[in-house]
């Protein structure tokens, strides 16, 4: 998508070849810096300290990451130590695992000198794929959104909730919550967004503010406390969010908070839509609060807080007393009960087993 | 209750009796500064730039707001100007327009020489009279304390969730949502409190956490979003928050966000109580969701944040980028239906329109 007016993807191959650069994600929205990433510890910092971050584009760094790898040393040895190197990373999003078991099997039997190649062919093969399922996304989604435009009066704004960062910036491009709304704002629908600002690490207000800011798409910040009432009182038409990981029952894990979100909407009956891309569902597990992984992140993303200081400098300042200490899950569980649909790349299915089945019959698991 | 160990209340009248001394609540977790109030513009002002805030709070510094206004002019005319000024201040909570008018009522009959006196020992009066209700809360919500306690392993904590800032600091002493956990504290039960951080102001994570770390209580702070998370893992075995003003029907205003924890509650079977003294209740008001005025406040609170620097100095940053707006509803409403209990002075009641009118018979409105 656009950032001040040039196409901009969140990731792409260096100029040589043997490197790739990615926006930094950490400097946002107060700064765009571009990190040239040319080894595999890069990577995997890139993934922990989430210069890059969303379930998608983890998935992608983590595939190039291994090519890097398999540049610096091809042998059976490093594919391992590279591998257990980006998986322990983060736990909870199921890309990146599906990343580095898709490069590892395409990887393991080639001759070590063939690796390094195919490995950055490959990668560069999961980014346009991704591209690709967030722009078939986008076109279910946009289904969704003009027929909600269809019932207003004519003109009248459709408003949109959206939590965290499931935008462009979480994928290559596009995003998965995202991709309706640019698909309706470039078809010229009028589409408004609210945008959950996400605490702790601000992701709405940092991340999806800015790049909704740089498409030219109509957005209003919230605090993540206001939804509910937004919801109570009609303002909202649709929720969308996005997905770290979804279970073959339908229930969904994405950033904490979205669940409460899920209680508002299906409180005031309105229509809260999961934007899953299939390779964020994993149909190994069906119940998501007692087996999906929460993360539980540094204290300090709640105690500290970074913005834009009146110098003009990215200033980090404390919000708790000393000797406050604080907690951070970073992701909760939405059940599928609570889930209106998930849009997939293969359309709007509901959130349950057998539509999830149906839609993706290859990935069904036989369970004992 | 205690900061640094000695023995504090939010609300004084000075030496000379013709002031009164307030702790400024915006400086605080970072600052502890005290401000002499000397005339009824800067009790407005204290208000409505939050240096006092919390519905109990508010009603008392309004009262002492006329007591100085009369001190200057005792007129009729003055009374009206300074009841309008107080009143403009804030919408949402109820127990401001109750104090103006208690104390007008009180005023008006009396000859103008009079009023000074009769206001300013009247307002001591409403602060002697907070004080009671909040610790009659706390003994009332002690018994659901101890009875939580008394099924959980010996000694195992009992974790509270509570939001935003019913505290002490919300009142003149004890709090509201906070005094039974003092209560409890106090009488040797192990109790442990989740603080949602409550954004935009923080009164969570700036003044709860404050409070309860200068009082000796164990807590953890949370982001906002953490809560629904926490409860459905069973993490919170009660949550306990205030009303900024309750309708004779049990809807609950308060804080933004609040409803979202209600929900989640619900959801998980946690048991949800409002601490509920009774000059917080609008007996005029059946439909909170339709009814209660929200007031919006400054969209800088939701793009912006005050915090400790490095440097030791209280910093403001930015968190949105530019050009992105921001929209900053103050309270929400928490239907009936998905409260466990309130805690009023005279015990805990079912938060419907029958209870409230056996508990408070006196305060019944017929409805034509």
């Amino acid at each position: 998508m656009r950032i001040d007016g040039a196409a901009f993807t969140t990731i792409w191959p260096g100029a040589d070849g043997t490197s790739v650069s990615i926006i930094d994600q950490t400097r946002l929205p107060h700064r765009f810096e571009i990190l040239e990433i040319a080894d595999v510890a890069a990577a995997a910092r890139a993934i922990k300290d989430m210069q890059v971050r969303g379930a998608p584009l983890i998935g992608v760094m983590a595939a190039y990451g291994l090519a890097l790898a398999m540049r610096a040393d091809p042998s059976d040895d490093n594919l391992k130590r590279a591998s257990a190197a980006l998986a322990a990373t983060r736990p909870t999003a199921v890309n990146l695992q599906w990343a580095i078991e898709a490069m590892t099997q395409l990887l393991a039997p080639l001759p070590p000198p063939a690796r390094f190649k195919a490995a950055f062919d490959r990668a560069g093969e999961i980014a346009r794929e991704d591209v690709a399922l967030c722009e078939a996304i986008g076109v279910h989604g946009l289904g969704l959104i003009a027929a909600v435009a269809a019932r207003k009066p004519s003109g009248a704004a459709v408003n949109l909730l959206t939590h965290c960062n499931a935008g462009w910036l979480a994928t290559v491009d596009w995003g998965t919550a995202t991709a309706p709304i640019y698909k309706a704002h470039d078809a010229g629908l009028n589409v408004h967004v609210f945008v959950d600002e996400t605490r702790p690490r601000n992701q709405g207000a940092a991340l999806t503010a800015f790049e909704l800011g740089q498409h030219g798409v109509p957005h209003t910040v919230i605090a993540d406390n206001a939804g509910g009432h937004l919801m109570q009182h009609g303002e909202i038409d649709l929720v969308i969010v996005g997905t770290d990981r979804t279970t073959a029952s339908g229930d969904v894990c994405n950033k904490i908070g979205t669940y409460l979100k899920a209680l508002a909407a299906f409180d005031n009956g309105v229509p809260f839509y999961v934007a899953a891309p299939s390779p964020s569902i994993d149909f190994t597990i069906l119940d998501g609060v007692r087996d999906i992984p929460i993360e539980i992140r540094s204290a300090e993303e709640v105690t500290h807080i970074s913005g834009l200081g009146a110098d003009g400098d990215v200033a980090r300042v404390q919000l708790t007393p000393k000797g406050s200490g604080a907690l951070n899950p970073a992701f909760d569980v939405t059940p599928a009960r609570l889930v209106t649909g998930l849009i997939t790349e293969r359309g709007v299915i509901v959130a349950d087993e057998a539509a999830l089945a149906r839609a993706f019959p290859e990935r069904i698991i036989l369970r004992g």
